[in-house]
């Protein structure tokens, strides 16, 4: 039996942490949650940002430069839609667009969201089953000083510079979860945070209730990866977003959003100032190379991962150990 | 004063003789009306086929090869529409898709129809009023061997094979015109039936109450130009449609297709001998050479439509003496 594993990922960082473990030892038991809270209707069409990253992305279509959208893009259609008078600071390709299209279309049609993701990624040929937080609409909203902006016009069209004051994943409260999202949390022996923005990436998965309490009451080990590098992040606004919310924008901060979640919170190398700090929050700390430029360091630290889960749940270990090869990368674990 | 025409406008006939029109003497007295009963919804957009031909046309966008579509499109959209499992029978070039998501898009935030076609018109520069017979919904339907088919499955799905038996215009009995078309048709000194398929193209426009009275109750002097040739279509299957609804698919079948409603029948010079028969349905009939492959063709075609409309009307032609030319190529009128 193989060990069954829960990512919650939100978009780039998700996407780099889903391909690490997709390609690991264990990638045969993976389960993605992905964030719908970004997801958006642009020229009427409904687009998914962070789900459309982790497809393109583990079925090695990304834009492997920028992160997002597809490689060989080409954005005729957005020219002529330019042409047209439409407002097109969001870039949408013209292989994207058909995406959209399709989705657009299968939910005017009743199909569930959950359903229409499943069926582009399996379309796309993605094995790894990508999941849906929730079928509802939680779009997120962030309170700025240029007033409420919805999550891509904070994101694309103004750069993230506006000041957040507060942040809104608006009817998340009634949102039901999915069950195919509760039924993996239920089966999982792992659940991995990734290294996305805890804020509006995790954050927004973790503001359904459904997901929360079924994280909160699961016995599976829990891990997250922190976006936060020496007191950046590596692609997006989660740095400065924490800040103007009130968190240290560093690995502690990173641990304060996740507090009474995990057992253990992995942070870079550069960060082992922190491991104390956090600790005293009631959560182990390891510290390893957290950065991901290329499909080996993804898979390596996807393996890390699994090695630690492996050292704290040595009673778990059967499927694990069938696969384990020695890792002479250990990771320094302070404890 | 400038003389004032309608164009009742089908697909590629309808823009070949707007073509024409738009650049003749009377130019700038020209508003067209189109027909909206070949409109679709295809991958959830709503496509025009008729309007956007002529839009297209008149902007020389015009793939000139085809007759239809963008010239210079590709069609990565549908490709990758394709790859998810959609159905493509359609052809719809990623410039074009442009022009259907823009329409979807200010439909569904209720924009009236015909507003949408003029502004999208007017946004790739055409001059002239380009109005919708109707912002209602009537969609064309063909009852056929393979049943019930809407218009473009008959068309292009199918390309015209199916035997037709029945044609309707679902929802027209009830359908409101526009009030534009109707200012138009109550102003119109001269209106042109273009050569368009009588039954789907002009036939669905007569089909609205509201056209058809209209141009019953007008004083303007009313020419059709026959889409039949030597007992064929230049294009599309008007020619097979009239014979099975129960028409001779000749110059004398299109006469008897609009009787009541003309006062000259304009056909090739190819079809002299329906000239009596024609004559004893109540009309009178000019021959001419009605090809138009040329945009030369097309200008006098419509010049000879004027000249035909002065020699008519002698009393209202202050408008026309001004900018007429001489015409060494006289039509020859059958009377």
């Amino acid at each position: 039996m193989s060990l069954s594993i829960v990512l919650l990922a939100g978009g780039v960082g998700g996407a780099k942490m889903a391909e690490g473990l997709m390609h690991s030892r264990s990638g045969d038991g993976l389960s993605i949650v992905g964030n719908v809270g970004d997801d958006q209707e642009i020229h009427g069409l409904w687009v998914s940002p962070d789900i459309d990253t982790l497809t393109y992305t583990l079925t090695d279509r990304i834009d492997r430069t920028k992160g997002w959208g597809l490689k060989n893009e080409s954005n005729r259609t957005l020219d002529a839609l330019e042409q047209l008078g439409a407002d097109t600071w969001m870039y949408l390709g013209d292989q994207d667009f058909a995406t959209h299209i399709y989705r657009t279309e299968q939910r005017k049609q009743g199909v569930r969201p959950s359903v229409i993701a499943a069926d582009i990624a399996s379309k796309l040929g993605l094995k790894v089953p990508l999941l849906l937080a929730t079928d509802d609409t939680v779009p997120t909203r962030l309170n700025t000083d240029r007033g409420w902006l919805d999550f891509q016009s904070y994101f694309v069209r103004y750069q993230c510079q506006p000041q957040i004051t507060q942040v809104q994943f608006q009817g998340a409260e009634q949102a039901n979860a999915t069950p195919e999202s509760l039924a993996a949390i239920a089966a999982a022996d792992l659940i991995i945070f990734a290294p996305s923005n805890p804020i509006v990436s995790i954050g927004a998965i973790l503001a359904i209730p459904g997901i929360r309490g079924a994280i909160e009451n699961s016995s599976a080990y829990k891990i997250a990866v922190s976006p936060i590098i020496a007191g950046k992040t590596v692609k997006g606004p989660a740095d400065k977003m924490m800040r103007s919310l009130g968190f240290s924008s560093d690995a502690l901060g990173v641990a304060q959003c996740y507090q009474s979640l995990l057992d253990l919170l992995v942070i870079d190398t550069a960060d082992q100032q922190y491991c104390n700090p956090i600790q005293a929050l009631g959560m182990q700390v390891a510290c390893t190379d957290t950065l991901m430029p290329e499909r080996g360091d993804k898979v390596r630290l996807a393996e890390e991962l699994l090695d630690m889960y492996q050292a704290a749940r040595p009673d778990n270990n059967n499927a694990l150990l069938q696969h384990s090869k020695p890792n002479d990368k250990s990771e320094q674990v302070c404890r």
